[in-house]
């Protein structure tokens, strides 16, 4: 199992190089290819999907799955007409590959570039909703990365089948490697992923918590996303009570199980409008956890924690203490406040007088939306396109070596070109 | 003793929020405080450091430590001058913290910023060289970051020192924070440092392959560095034999034990000039292993593995396969040949007709070197003071909510300002 695994990766690891040098128009004509194939062979992959949802129906009434879980996995015409939306608009975007992001004369005739390209393999574990599969190996395919997907195991038949139309575009697009995009099983698949560092660029979990904290932990393989999602609302003195209510209500209730809503909202003791605020979110239905017991608590359901506190500053230790650097908000109408509080906090995104809903790839103008990440390295906040890349640096010469610059016979000017 | 060690790094992790608003001026004047505090107690440094080489000198007479390593550990005049250069040129560096990244108007009145800001804890793990202790800590100061800093056990007397008069320094600085630069001395602080995963955000080894390797299995910390630097060099069939000489004698001997000296040297059966190179390289007293037991050999001497091969595509494969992914060059006239070999090839660095040992911070222009990074998120190759910021996004607005635009009542626009 474990060598196998191995060879499996090794694979992937090799397709990753000839993904590295795919041109843009191949790797949109592959992407075309795909979104054709999905609208093509769509009621082959609802037949699929009604396989999983009629087992997953056992499973909710077991007990075993949420409804929640099961409303995911259903894929109906919109979700499928989305899916194929999705990945015309991935062909849009700008390649990110190729992209010179410095071009330095080091001396004559002795050219740095740095210039971006793909980071590798990315070992993608996502839950419940299959959509996820199309999405993820298009974002793959324009950032030229291969990939190692791990879907959940009650949309197995549906991926089996998504991934079987993905795998007959590819192979009808002439020059696009083979084993760049995998598909992989069982639990022990993916224990065997997370210990592939040698192969695995990047872990990307998309699924709830607890997924994502279990591959945090059992992996060196750097990991792109987010465990929680605790973010935070703070209700200056100089607050504007319309602002302050409408802001609230919006970040707890538009999507409440989304890990951009607010968990915690904190007032300061000195804001002349506490019981209207208060009584503005009981009307909308929120539930105000006076002294919870555990101040990390992540809701995603119409609950808050609340809290008074005396000052800008205990607002901002409170959060910097049980954030989970997700994102946070001051509604104040005091500017300075306003800017010491997005400068100390110490978050992926620091907001002043709007929703904490905001914090989405989409939202932000990616054009695509990876993941959201909570990392303090590589890639922060709601992450695009962009963050399926890295950089080398080439230099070109023509005979140049270090000794005649230690030795002082020649010198570097470093002047930047373009 | 754990919970010491998580209190102090709670302390450190609370003065890196304070770092994080530090002003440029503020900055700097800390810098110039240090490196005039250097200047002004170099006789007590000089004779701390005396009595870790007394020390150091019977552990080099027992085998238990190398020369070089004792060589390294002695600090002279010259030394001490370069200390104290090191961190005025540091003054001399933009101030990476703070840059506007991207500026975007989402809607109306609603804008979004990207800025660049410190990543918060750095735990440095050095070995031997004292001077790394203020060079660790200017680039941190620099970069609005703390740091907790962990010295080899060899010069501890000449570490505590430098430590104290760095510590001075900071204190007759008004209003920069404490606790922002700790030093830490056993190896159960290494061992303790490792498992903070909470309040350290990165681990930067500067040391042998040993260290790094044993850091980077032991800890869920991002580590930014290398292990090993095997580089390679291809000579293809076009070479011109004189660059060929040149290149791979200065990339062999100009300072075997670099880590971008070449380890390997691989070259195109079809080359018209073997013997000539063959016999170039033994002039320069380089001793050639044909068939090596291993290939991943890292030599740090005047020796190298040697391979003729078919093609170039041959060569890609044996790199893709055994470097370690730090800087490779190839030796052609064949502009495609370059070509295809700077895109197939992964590596941090990858060259045209020049010595691998141009892979270096100051050669490129950075002005100081963080490190090397083979890895491949975050920084690759060569690191400067940017590799030691990340971002955070802000919005600034007035009262929006995301209903608004989820149901249709507003439109983002998405302009890119300034």
């Amino acid at each position: 199992m474990e060598d196998n695994f191995t060879k499996l990766a090794y694979n992937v690891k090799a397709a990753s190089k000839e993904m590295a040098v795919l041109t843009e128009e191949l790797k949109n004509k592959a992407l075309l290819n795909i979104a054709q194939g999905i609208s093509a062979n769509k009621e082959k992959i609802f037949e699929a999907n009604k396989k999983d949802l009629e087992e997953a129906k056992t499973l909710v009434e077991q007990g075993e799955i949420s409804q929640s879980t099961f409303n995911r996995l259903k894929l109906d015409e919109n979700k499928m007409r989305d899916m194929v939306q999705g990945i015309q608009d991935i062909v849009k975007l700008d390649d990110p590959v190729g992209k010179i992001l410095l071009k330095r004369e080091l001396d004559e005739g002795l050219i740095l570039t740095k210039k971006s390209c793909p980071i590798g393999v990315l070992g993608i574990i996502f839950e419940a909703r299959p959509d996820v599969i199309t999405q993820i190996s298009a974002l793959a395919i324009k950032s030229s990365n291969a990939v190692i997907l791990k879907g959940g195991k009650e949309s197995v038949n549906t991926n089996k089948m998504i991934m079987s139309v993905i795998q007959e575009a590819l192979q009808k697009t002439e020059g696009f490697p083979e084993n760049a995009l995998v598909q992989v099983f069982t639990r022990e698949d993916v224990a065997q992923m997370l210990k592939q560092d040698k192969y695995i660029d990047l872990i990307i979990p998309r699924g709830g918590n607890k997924l994502v904290k279990f591959i945090k932990e059992n992996t060196k393989i750097p990991v792109l996303g987010h465990a929680d999602g605790i973010c935070h609302i703070f209700v200056d003195e100089t607050a504007d009570i319309e602002k302050a209510k409408n802001i609230i209500i919006d970040a707890k209730t538009q999507y409440p199980s989304a890990c951009n809503s607010v968990e915690t909202v904190l007032v300061h003791n000195n804001f002349g409008k506490k019981e209207e605020l208060i009584q503005a979110l009981v009307d909308a239905e929120i539930e105000i956890i006076f002294a919870p017991d555990d101040w990390h608590k992540e809701y995603g359901e119409k609950k808050l924690s609340f809290k008074y506190v005396n000052s800008l500053e205990e607002a901002i230790e409170h959060i910097n203490e049980y954030s989970s650097g997700h994102t946070e908000s001051i509604i104040t109408e005091n500017k300075n406040n306003a800017k010491i509080f997005m400068n100390k906090i110490d978050s992926a995104g620091v907001y002043h007088n709007v929703s904490t809903r905001f914090a989405d790839g989409f939202r932000y103008g990616f054009g695509a939306e990876v993941g959201i990440s909570t990392n303090k390295t590589h890639a922060r906040g709601p992450v695009g396109l962009d963050g399926l890349t890295i950089y080398k640096y080439t230099i070109e010469g023509n005979g140049q070596i270090v000794k005649d610059y230690a030795e002082g016979i020649k010198q570097f000017h470093h002047k930047d070109l373009g």
